[in-house]
């Protein structure tokens, strides 16, 4: 048996896994411990970096005992029955005290079942949301680990040593207990959905209306990026845009097939969103548009239904004036994004009884992961001001800019709608702004007609209690047991 | 114990399961035994009702003795662990060949679940959607079972005595094994949901666009239900709306919160959905909106959000006009409501292997249910003369009035976000149809955003294969595996 010589070990060592290791054995302090189920992958990797001067262990045994205690890994595996199965080898090997981190994809509720049942045992469980993908993991990530706090104090400098680097603050934050950190990342990726949407609506507009070409737009997304709007997504938005095909010669973007695929973290915010009552519609929006655009079949026999009559040209006076309109109206779409997801952090945290610090989220999302952007600055101050704060888009600097905004965004739905162009995340956003600062809503109808028909029972606006409406009766109101 | 006298069985007697045994009882051939966790309930319903014949058990003993063979027993009581305890008591009392209902609104995969535990015990398990409410269980409900072919050989007649009858044709049919029939419950829920929200959109566009009162606002609704927008729904509209609060003498919708209520059948229709990978954006903010509306402590810092300069006023020469237009994109938005849900069921089927025939269970909706219509006969129409459909309002009836009405809609859209008014259900429906009827979608960019950050890969639209831009090395173009 070797002695115990690792303060930290990497199980799984596929191309994230393998990269996570070599950043922690560049960070100073770090010795990792490398296992792998097949003995080959560790062999190669071992010899591809010997600056990183791993411990290599063939057998769960062996890695135990390269560890020094609290024994602390990281599982880098499939998410699902992998994951289950490294764990299960883990806590065979593993003593009360010592650490197990799941780095993988994980749906938070499996984390939670996970966390409680290795609890059991006296060993922490940490799931740990990692963003960045494999370029993150080598060169320095975003992390959101959740678990206990006393497996925090060994993670904590450990995750500091390898996270990405904002504004001279490491990327990661204890962000609270069990499936907490899997809930954030999750919501992170959904955020991303919606970013990415209303991203490709305004290229699409521009493009349409003014007959721009990609590599135009590209200079637009570039200037843009140089602004308010400045992030990871617009610059390799510009980047994407600017690249053309070699065998074609035409833009890259002309020659991908339209049809957009997803990993599930979308659908997952949305399903989580949906049982915690919290409205993410511009996450759903563009989570539904990229299931849309990968039905071909249905897209074939929709073809023939009829668009505007008018072909949609601005005018070449107006262009300018318009591409500013598509940018405050994506600025304000993209708020609205954050604020949902953020709402969704602070129900998620409420049902789960987490204590998440919605401002050190927004910090640790500055760099590392892919929705990293100077707009996150605003909404640590946005936390830090007013951490209790009900909807992020109300926060004076956001409310600021969604009323700046607010006649252009108008503007562009409404050209969207005119010409027949899809903009279902930007339009969506707008009405949850219009529905949410509406004095009053035709709710009040719904709740009338579910009184009709199923006896749902209604409040009112001028008194306490609960009443019904006799509709088969004599329609006289009789106060009712609050049972819908 | 009793003699077998009775054909079919009513556990849980609470309002619908009553009301249902009354039901089932009224009709030719039928004798009903009847069992409930409390006597005093049975005794009652006995009491009340002796033109019903019916036959009392004090014991699962005594009612399965109670019952001819095969015995038929539906279950109405409360979905979850209420149910599974009333199944482990029946599955002790029944012989293989039985047939046990739940009546209840069970979520799917328990229905799934619960079918294949009884299955193994030779008992037939059937999930039965039922639909209409209290009123619809006495006096004729839209019934959607699942389960067994043989099953439905001694329930079938049974259900048909007692459904709803529209045009002639019993509101049920037998949707399909296991748990088809609460499944296709569940996305008629969701329908529901998607038509209230547009109803309630066009009231509030014309109630604030022209200033009438509900009460002429009830008259609008009550002239379009003698159209081709003629429903249950538009119906109780009008009812609603007319209704004047005794206590203020102010229109009842006035007085009633506008916070809507939900059971959770909507999310749960979206995240099916979502699993699916089937957009259902309209029933998505309709369900949204409903949670919306149900946070004043948002809306209330929302509120000073601020909405367009110029107040929303319909000139009075353009009321009339503008009301049709009204009318036009509710029943487009409609069609896409419709047509996203019918999407799901099939989703749904070819998910989990059911055949299930759309054209009849649209005309089993016809009647007894909440979304009963005149337009489901056009739905059975398109399904009639094409079953294999891939989208619902590319048929030619639908596809018509989608052109007719289009131009209207992107009217009314448009009217929505510049008066500043929450419109989510009719601009999503309206940028579902352009996104589907693109000819080319920006989702080609997302892929490419995909490609650039997580090596995802694409396909190209010229050539097989699956491919990946070397984004940060020289930038050329390398066939990869299709593994994201």
């Amino acid at each position: 048996m070797p002695e115990a010589s690792a303060n930290i070990g990497v199980v799984g060592l596929a191309v994230m896994g393998s990269n996570l290791a070599r950043n922690l054995a560049s960070r100073e302090g770090n010795t990792v411990a490398v296992l792998n189920r097949s003995r080959a992958k560790t062999d190669e990797l071992v010899a591809a970096h010997p600056e990183a001067q791993f411990v290599p262990a063939f057998s769960y045994e062996e890695f135990a005992a390269s560890l020094q205690k609290p024994r602390t890994a990281i599982i880098m595996v499939k998410a699902g029955g992998p994951t289950d199965a490294v764990i299960d080898e883990l806590v065979k090997v593993f003593e009360p005290g010592d650490i197990i981190v799941d780095g993988g994809n994980a749906y938070f509720p499996d984390t939670i079942r996970r966390e409680k049942a290795v609890r059991s045992t006296g060993i922490n469980y940490v799931g740990a949301g990692i963003s960045g993908g494999e370029e993150g993991a080598l060169l320095g990530p975003s992390i959101m680990p959740g678990g206990s706090d006393e497996s925090w104090v060994t993670l904590g400098p450990i995750l500091r040593s390898i996270a990405a680097v904002a504004e001279g603050e490491p990327c990661v934050t204890h962000i609270g207990h069990n499936g907490a950190g899997h809930f954030v990342k999750m919501v992170h990726n959904g955020i991303e959905y919606a970013d990415m949407q209303l991203i490709a609506e305004a290229y699409d507009l521009i493009r349409r209306g003014t007959g721009k070409t990609p590599a135009q737009i590209a200079d637009i997304f570039a200037e843009w990026n140089r602004g308010e709007l400045e992030s990871y997504l617009i610059e390799i938005t510009a980047e994407v845009l600017r690249q053309v095909d070699a065998t074609t010669s035409l833009p890259l973007v002309d020659v991908i097939l339209d049809q957009a695929g997803a990993k599930g973290t979308g659908a997952w915010t949305v399903q989580t969103a949906l049982a915690l009552g919290t409205p993410v519609s511009g996450i759903a929006e563009a989570t539904f548009a990229r299931s849309l655009s990968s039905h071909p079949e249905q897209r074939a026999v929709a073809a023939s239904l009829p668009g505007p009559a008018e072909a949609f040209q601005v005018p070449e006076d107006q262009v300018d004036a318009f591409i500013e309109d598509v940018r405050l109206a994506l600025y304000a779409s993209k708020i609205v994004a954050y604020s949902q997801g953020f709402d969704e952090i602070r129900a998620g945290a409420a049902e789960y009884d987490w204590t998440i610090d919605l401002g050190a989220v927004s910090k640790i999302w500055r760099g590392g992961c892919i929705i990293r952007a100077q707009f996150l600055n605003r909404i640590a101050d946005a936390y830090a001001e007013s951490p209790e704060l009900p909807v992020l888009m109300t926060a004076p600097y956001f409310a600021e800019a969604l009323a700046r905004g607010q006649a252009a965004w108008r503007r562009v739905v409404v050209a969207a709608a005119q010409a027949g162009i899809p903009a279902p995340a930007f339009s969506s956003s707008l009405s949850y702004y219009d529905g949410l600062r509406a004095d009053r809503l035709p709710a009040a109808l719904v709740q009338g007609q579910r009184d009709f028909f199923g006896a749902h029972t209604y409040k009112r606006v001028d008194k306490e209690g609960t009443f019904h409406t006799l509709w088969s009766g004599d329609r006289s109101e009789v106060e009712a047991e609050d049972t819908h």
